[in-house]
């Protein structure tokens, strides 16, 4: 069984940092000429897929989008999942749940479980409750070779109040989470590869305000804020630095707002922008 | 329309502060002689929407338990939403979301959108993006007489990186967040009624500690915590002070675990037991 971060690692080298957003907004759906409901959001997806398709590889799936039809968005959504793991494609479910004890695993199990109707590459998750209520998503992501992204940073001022607030110690909740999380995966990643639990950290924070540093060991970092958001490919160095080989950049929006039509094209064209911009 | 904030406050005049959490814990469904899948999770939902119906003003399903099963399991969810709804029961949909912008909307939209198939009384919301990321959630509940509980603090250590680290104020992140949510309430509420926008504070949270202190205005909270988790009725007026009253006091294994057959009784008896703890 590969691991996620070996699977993450091995895309990123063929195919680049670009990861394509599904986000059946209500605005995109009108735009394609799709219906705003669960059928909609199903076709914008499925289209999504064949667009990203061997060319990048990594989708990223936004839930809300699809449950906000309830079931039968879910169920849209169990076949876009299903159709771009079919193609190749690492599905990352950004569902960013957070909870504790059993419930919070069963949202992992919902998510990360081998068969199981929602199954992904790996999941976002929210660590407002802690780190250590994580714990059971961690194992189980590990048990089926999944892997899980945990909301770190984000640039938004509005992150501010909980993220940059200081513990005890002198040290951001930011910190804080990046450290709990890298003293776990130090102890279960073999030498040399990326650990399987990751990072959500926006492309646009400043890692020193945020009181980031060097990730050790090495491990996925998923970064939405590129393309509409206001990132662009030469920012990956400057502000990740020799991070920069482990982000997963997320563009969504620039990428959907072109039309169905032409979706690949664009999707080739940005995915070489990010491989240039890394000099690769 | 009446509000929120309206109708909590009638359901917990009426009937005391207890709250039935629907839990269909995988090893509830087994102890309950059920299938451990999504038509197990609606039997079992639709069995303690019974034994709730009459007996108590609110019930609180606990999403991750039926999302569990994908889209087979929220519409399982649904089935149990409406059917509480039906009996009259105010529904509390603990889905603990969080997200920024248009994504976070949808999932307001999910939960709260009247006829929508999800639609809920109120729904969790997880703060850690920032409470102004909310802002269009809780607009959207005003509009459909629906309410927003955001968590801001639990008794869990795990939790205390996040929520117990101080901002450069110097309060806690618990603090600001009842700070930046009971200023707004301050400013939409009408004078004397219950905001709509309340909290979910845990039933063991040492309020002192967390930095808390009295809700202006007035404001449901949600308190897990209570039952199989460690709190019991005596607890309610010496944790929460002159808070007590707002309390929707949570109880899920400690009803569910008698098994199908005795939870109307065992709901009865400890609804009683709230009632005469707060002298009501």
């Amino acid at each position: 069984m590969t691991t996620f971060g070996q699977r993450v690692r091995a895309a990123l080298d063929e195919y680049g940092p670009l990861c394509v957003g599904i986000d059946p907004h209500a605005s995109l759906l009108e735009e394609w000429g799709l219906d705003v409901s669960a059928q909609g959001a199903r076709e914008f997806g499925l289209r999504v897929v064949d667009g990203a398709a061997g060319r990048v590889g990594v989708v990223k799936p936004q839930v809300s989008f699809f449950e906000r039809y309830g079931s039968s968005g879910l169920r849209a959504l169990e076949q876009v999942i299903a159709a771009a793991r079919q193609s190749g494609l690492i599905v990352i479910a950004d569902a960013k749940r957070g909870d504790i004890g059993t419930t919070m695993d069963a949202y992992g199990e919902a998510w990360l479980t081998p068969g199981a109707p929602l199954e992904s590459d790996a999941v976002t998750v929210n660590p407002f409750l802690g780190v250590g209520t994580l714990e059971g998503t961690f194992q189980l992501a590990a048990r089926g070779g999944k892997g899980v992204l945990v909301l770190a940073a984000t640039s938004n001022p509005d992150a501010f109040t909980a993220q940059r607030a200081r513990m005890a110690d002198g040290r951001t909740v930011s910190a804080g989470i990046v450290a709990d999380v890298s003293e776990r995966n130090a102890r279960t990643t073999p030498e040399g590869q990326w650990a399987d639990i990751g990072f959500v950290i926006g492309a646009t924070v400043d890692w020193h305000d945020a009181g980031l540093s060097t990730l050790a060991p090495e491990a996925p970092i998923l970064a939405p804020g590129f393309g509409h958001q206001g990132a662009s490919p030469r920012d990956l160095r400057p502000r990740f630095g020799s991070a920069a080989p482990l982000v997963i950049a997320s563009e969504s929006r620039s990428i959907l707002a072109v039309g169905a039509d032409r979706v690949a094209a664009r999707v080739s064209e940005r995915a070489a922008a990010y491989r240039e911009a890394l000099g690769g």
